[in-house]
């Protein structure tokens, strides 16, 4: 069946995650209800990245097949006029051959962390950031970052519900850039465990607040424990950038 | 009595506009509330720029005086606290002499005008952008913009309600930026007429599709009319960035 490669862009304010779950409303269940109505026939989405409730994407990928071959601009069109309710739409569609795989082709995945640092909290970015009224020095929390780069055992910063096969991953890209009032950190690995951008987040937050010294930083990463890490960011200041192939 | 002077960034989305009005909540209600709540008596805002219903500020400026000599941190701190639930937020607050008036000494006002011009529609900026789906060519609209600097009689992109005394009004900048799907215009004067920055923006837009050309615009400027002028662009998109002093 022809299969399309989807970039989309979402609110995660409004549902539950990616992944369709009894308990509310999903990405996946918005996309496939979608092609459902669009096609006529039920369809399944697979996307590179299982966000969490209240995590955004600005160019998650996700695939898809259709019983019919159709114009892959028309499969952007139809998707986003069946999803206009919803703050979900997808960017481009492009047709792609069977062996393309949105979760297992992926040979990298970016994620973008916001954190509001300023005395007052947001207007206009409100679930869209994570605000922190007491100052933090972007320059100590870049030092602790370089520490954390490459391959390590990141079980200090693994959920206790990830169910990945193994904690060790190769983290490629950990930046810490301050745009004003707003720190930017960008995350990039082949992949990431459970929680880990948000675990790593919260827990840099505390060297950028001098509670935690580099080498405190250090040792939590050393202890492999969950126990020893910092507490884990909001969701909400989280975006899925996009995925690499 | 002390009067102070506020920076303050809001959801344009939430209100009526600036300025208190029998038909809904404003941004200036919000803000009377909140220092009568704090002080206990009754007080008046005045701002540099009186935004229209879904205008958003990212640091508009006001005046406020209280009856009593307050630090100027706790009365940024005591009027966010009071502002909790309504996406308006105290910045910043000085204390200054009483010369000092948000409108009549500002010297200029800064307005930003986002276009996100691509097929698909914002998922995580609706409400805060103009969505323009089919091509804009900025760098014809910025050529356009250009004829528009400086002292001219600005009827053709003044709203009929406008109450200025004078339609001739100096326009020091009109900038327009790309930045990937998203078309930045920024606007300076010292002033602006009713709906000014809006009309330019429903205006160059025809010259960015090419249903107009540069001459169009020069024509239609000099008919100083508002019938001669494109059609206003939507409230939503646009930002009181700052008021210069």
């Amino acid at each position: 069946m022809p299969r399309y490669k989807l970039t989309i862009e979402y609110d995660g304010r409004s549902f539950i995650g990616w992944q369709r779950q009894n308990n509310g409303l999903s990405v996946q269940a918005v996309l496939e209800r979608a092609g459902h109505a669009f096609c006529g026939k039920k369809v399944s989405m697979f996307a590179a990245g299982r966000t969490d409730s209240g995590v955004h994407a600005l160019a998650q990928t996700a695939h898809v097949e259709f019983p019919l071959l159709i114009p892959a601009h028309t499969v952007r069109n139809a998707l986003n006029f069946h999803m206009k309710q919803y703050p979900v739409v997808i960017l481009d569609a492009q047709e792609v051959t069977d062996d393309f795989h949105a979760r297992f082709s992926c040979l990298g995945r970016v994620y973008l962390y916001r954190i509001l640092n300023r005395r007052a909290p947001p207007a206009l970015d409100t679930g869209r950031i994570w605000w922190i009224s007491t100052p933090l020095d972007e320059k100590i929390m870049r030092m602790a970052a370089e520490k954390l780069i490459g391959k390590h055992d990141f079980s200090t910063f693994r959920a206790t519900a990830c169910q990945a096969n193994s904690p060790i991953k190769t983290l490629d890209k950990l930046d810490i850039v301050r745009i004003g009032e707003e720190i930017q950190i960008i995350a990039e690995a082949r992949s990431f465990l459970h929680h880990q951008v948000r675990n790593l987040v919260g827990t840099l937050r505390l060297v950028g607040e001098k509670k935690w010294t580099i080498t405190d930083l250090q040792n939590a990463l050393k202890a492999r424990t969950r126990k020893a890490g910092g507490p884990t960011a909001p969701s909400n200041g989280l975006y899925f950038v996009r995925a690499i192939y």
